[in-house]
């Protein structure tokens, strides 16, 4: 996809709504990306088990890696040294950092918080470690990526004191991340948070939008309220977010999850899910999941999916995927992520298309039946 | 490589000697293999961490893959019902099968030899299992390589008694499986065996080409005897073996153990090393091994071997490939196997050059020294 000649940095295209649901171009200086987008994630600077060149023949124009583990290993400080993140992994596509909150809150091996930052153990080798907003931001500045997002802090969604607390924590900590982000080539995100509740939500996207971040993610959504609550949070969200900036949810990968928060106006993703079934032997098919270890399958002369394009479908069986998964073979991992990778990235490349040409809620019925 | 319009199946183009090293090329049904040429090791049905693509890629020509290992997991009744190992495992170049005995023999968990086969302890599930000759022809028809192996009794090299024993079964076990062979599509190579006694290699050599097999092995090298012993025993049965007939030195991947047996008139090679070692962090270069997991590497910048045209190496740093090792990361196994891979594949590919240049005796002095 080739950029208008008057792309400005971090511009945000929308192309077309269908319902609620957007289609768009997000401009990064590695390249631009269509919306809505999956983006698969590389926490520890690699798409686990699979290769870039394999990432770009999947389609896929975004990819996610963790602060606080390349923090930890091997370090930010050296990934600057060795020219950033993308030469580093040799992606030269657009890349995400989180700011590790997430990590740092859902490890629960937290020694402090108070307003300026939080203490951590790091799950490696028990060192303690300072997460200030401020310095986030410069690790984060070191990776490079093209989208950093703010320090938050991570609250259980139903716990009303807990989130009013870290809200006010998340807010000031926002505009300490503002003031301190330095590289015009970043595009900073705000995350809006505070959980189940209608009022806190509402004070935070209202918060963040004055602001003014070039986009703005919806974080602390699928880690343990319903799936209603969950779609009530975007639907509040939705109107009160810019309508010309691109909205993140983060951490969310399920198909039914993506249509429905694609149908409240989303359009970045991301997930671990693709390749962390794919390990544990599980693929992805329009029928649901499939145990790649199943004995059923043992002389299955069908791929994964009948008419799927991925690498995998396209020349090899169920059988021979369930051999190889049976005898702990790596190619057996290989093959299970190229087709789950690619089976999100072409789901989100049809939710696109259908936007584009009003028919979202056809295939939105068509592929998770409401 | 096109064939000869008038090539028979299984014929063997010997189209250079320079002193004894030879350059050819081997006519099989799934397309000709270019010899000298090293075949990469799929045991179970693939090379370990590797797609047929990258193989393709990296120019592989003839890749081997085990018969103990498959006739036990999927079952090669089970792999013939699916096509046969070419469809099953997605390569449709050239195949080699081993015959098991190698396995059998070096597990050491033999409940009985005789002059009719050998019952063994399955190494997945202790189950009892019994190969004869005419078994072994069975499972690798059912298997479906280009080239098999027939089956032999693999003795300690330095056990004459036993040698002289084994030797007797070997010899009646190849005559067995010539009867056995069914399959005009498939080529029965014999293997001479002997250890490091003279007297019994010349004989297996001799009785073995009395047999008139399209092909023959050296087998019982490099598995104890001294470099001595080995290049003696080639010098030996290198005068006795059929010229126009490929030969091959079973198991043996080191880059002077290449050298050297190129040199004394050997035309195919397998081994596990490449994929092994890049297992456990371990990549060839020309100065050696480089242990990628080594704390000196982790700000170097260069890759694994300045100049090679891998894809490893073509995208990636000594420090990244650091990184992935120490972080456990599968990216790290998948690209220090296809730049091991691709450093004997060039080797032997240098060497059939400097052959049909008559210039391999240089390229020994300046890659192995002597």
């Amino acid at each position: 996809m080739t950029s208008p000649v008057n792309a400005q940095p971090f511009q945000f295209d929308l192309l077309a709504r269908d319902g609620r649901a957007r289609a768009g171009v997000f401009h990064t200086p590695h390249g631009d990306i269509p919306t809505p987008v999956f983006a698969p994630v590389g926490t520890a600077a690699t798409v686990k088990g699979v290769p870039p060149r394999d990432l770009k023949e999947l389609g896929a124009t975004l990819v996610l890696a963790n602060t606080y583990h390349l923090y930890l290993r091997p370090g930010d400080d050296l990934v600057a040294r060795l020219g950033g993140l993308h030469t580093f992994m040799g992606w030269d596509g657009p890349l995400l950092t989180d700011s590790g909150g997430y990590q740092v809150f859902s490890l629960r091996d937290i020694r402090a918080v108070d307003d300026d930052g939080v203490t951590f153990k790091s799950h490696i080798d028990g060192s303690l470690h300072r997460f200030t907003p401020e310095k986030v931001i410069s690790i984060e500045d070191n990776l490079g990526a093209d989208i950093i997002m703010t320090l938050d802090e991570c609250a259980p969604p139903l716990d009303r004191a807990y989130n009013q607390e870290a809200l006010r924590r998340t807010h000031t900590w926002a505009e300490r991340c503002l003031r301190a982000k330095t590289r015009s080539d970043q595009a900073l995100f705000g995350i809006v948070q505070g959980g189940v509740f209608d009022d806190l939500r509402e004070q935070s996207a209202r918060f963040l939008t004055a602001l003014d971040f070039p986009g703005y993610a919806v974080g602390g959504l699928a880690v343990g309220e319903t799936k209603t609550q969950m779609h009530h949070v975007l639907d509040l969200v939705d109107p009160l977010l810019p309508e010309h900036k691109p909205r993140y949810l983060m951490g969310v990968g399920t198909l039914e999850d993506l249509f429905e928060a694609v149908a409240r106006g989303i359009d970045l993703f991301d997930c671990v899910l693709p390749t962390r079934l794919a390990r544990h032997g599980a693929a992805f098919t329009h029928a649901g999941r499939l145990n790649l270890r199943n004995a059923t399958l043992s002389e299955d002369r069908h791929p994964i999916e009948e008419g799927c394009a991925c690498y995998a479908c396209q020349h090899f069986t169920r059988a021979y995927l369930r051999h190889l998964m049976r005898a702990d073979e790596l190619l057996g991992l290989y093959l299970a992520s190229i087709h789950n990778l690619h089976f999100l990235l072409d789901t989100l490349r049809h939710i696109r298309q259908s936007i584009l040409e009003g028919r979202f809620a056809d295939l939105k019925r068509q592929r998770v039946g409401s």
